[in-house]
């Protein structure tokens, strides 16, 4: 079956610094009018650093739209220009944890909440680490936090983790771990 | 170390169906002023239906910030009042597959993308699976998947499903899984 929408016209509501908001006039399989709200998002990027002793870097910040300050990848918005999303996370990374990567090892793409927004969030993980001097955004708040693989997978199993991306890339570590072939011991 | 971040006024930019979107003056631990922007969500709910042969059913749709039908688990908004969230799973789960469960096992809350936006959802394992009759909504154009959990899995390990929640769901159960105690044994 065939389930495309048509776009019939774009009416842009709101232009900020992360989010472009628009509402859209489209149609529907069956030909009837429907009304589209869109949040557009430059997308981003989220890293999983583990070192050779299956030591993980997470980051603790504050979440403004939550009131609360959390555990997360290190993690940054596409918003530096055209650079792919493996330089992106390089930034990242070493902005906000000093650390450098020999390998950047894929873990796929997640959209964090399809109905209405268009964020593209590529997930890495960093192998191969060496720790240099972090130099934090000036006005940046953050932490870094070291802790072991297991005890992170905990912190994801009982919900003390809740963010989306932290979640997924211990879910694909872990199913890349489990399949155990070629690609999946390098994690 | 308080990375807490004081509201001095918020200013509402656009109200829509799904988004409510607003561009705060805020304070930064330092006592600088910052600029934050917030896209406020309802809220919303996941459901993995796994029944007694390992199968699980998944939902077939059009997500229209991308332009393409997806696979996910059935799932919807907090959007018919002050329900709670396995409610909410419930009545969703219905009405996406038919099925109705006599457990709702909770797999945690998850933030989609906690940088701008205030998505709280919840995810539920749902068992002892009944098959009635679907009655989606008009217009809603839903087709249901079902396979085996192991082929959800390799689904997610390759990146075929990039939906947050459905990749989230899956690793919350493999922790469970995989951790074995008491309440893992029944996802």
């Amino acid at each position: 079956m065939d389930f495309t929408e048509k776009t019939i016209q774009k009416d842009y509501k709101f232009r900020g610094r992360i989010m472009t908001v628009r509402v859209d006039q489209a149609e529907l399989p069956n030909g009837k009018p429907c009304v589209r709200e869109v949040c557009e998002h430059p997308g981003g990027v989220g890293v999983l650093p583990i070192d050779e002793n299956g030591m993980v870097t997470l980051v603790r910040q504050f979440r403004y739209p939550y009131g609360e300050t959390i555990l997360e990848i290190p993690a940054g918005k596409m918003d530096h220009g055209p650079e792919n999303a493996e330089a992106c996370g390089r930034r990242e990374l070493e902005e906000e944890t000093g650390l450098s990567a020999e390998q950047m090892i894929p873990l796929g793409e997640i959209w964090p909440s399809p109905g209405f927004m268009d964020e593209r969030l590529f997930l890495f993980c960093a192998k191969g680490l060496t720790q240099g001097e972090t130099h934090p955004d000036e006005d940046e708040f953050v932490e870094r936090v070291r802790m072991p693989f297991a005890e992170l997978c905990e912190l994801v199993r009982t919900g003390a983790i809740k963010d989306a991306k932290t979640v997924a890339a211990v879910g694909k570590v872990l199913l890349l771990r489990l399949a155990g072939d070629a690609g999946c011991a390098e994690v």
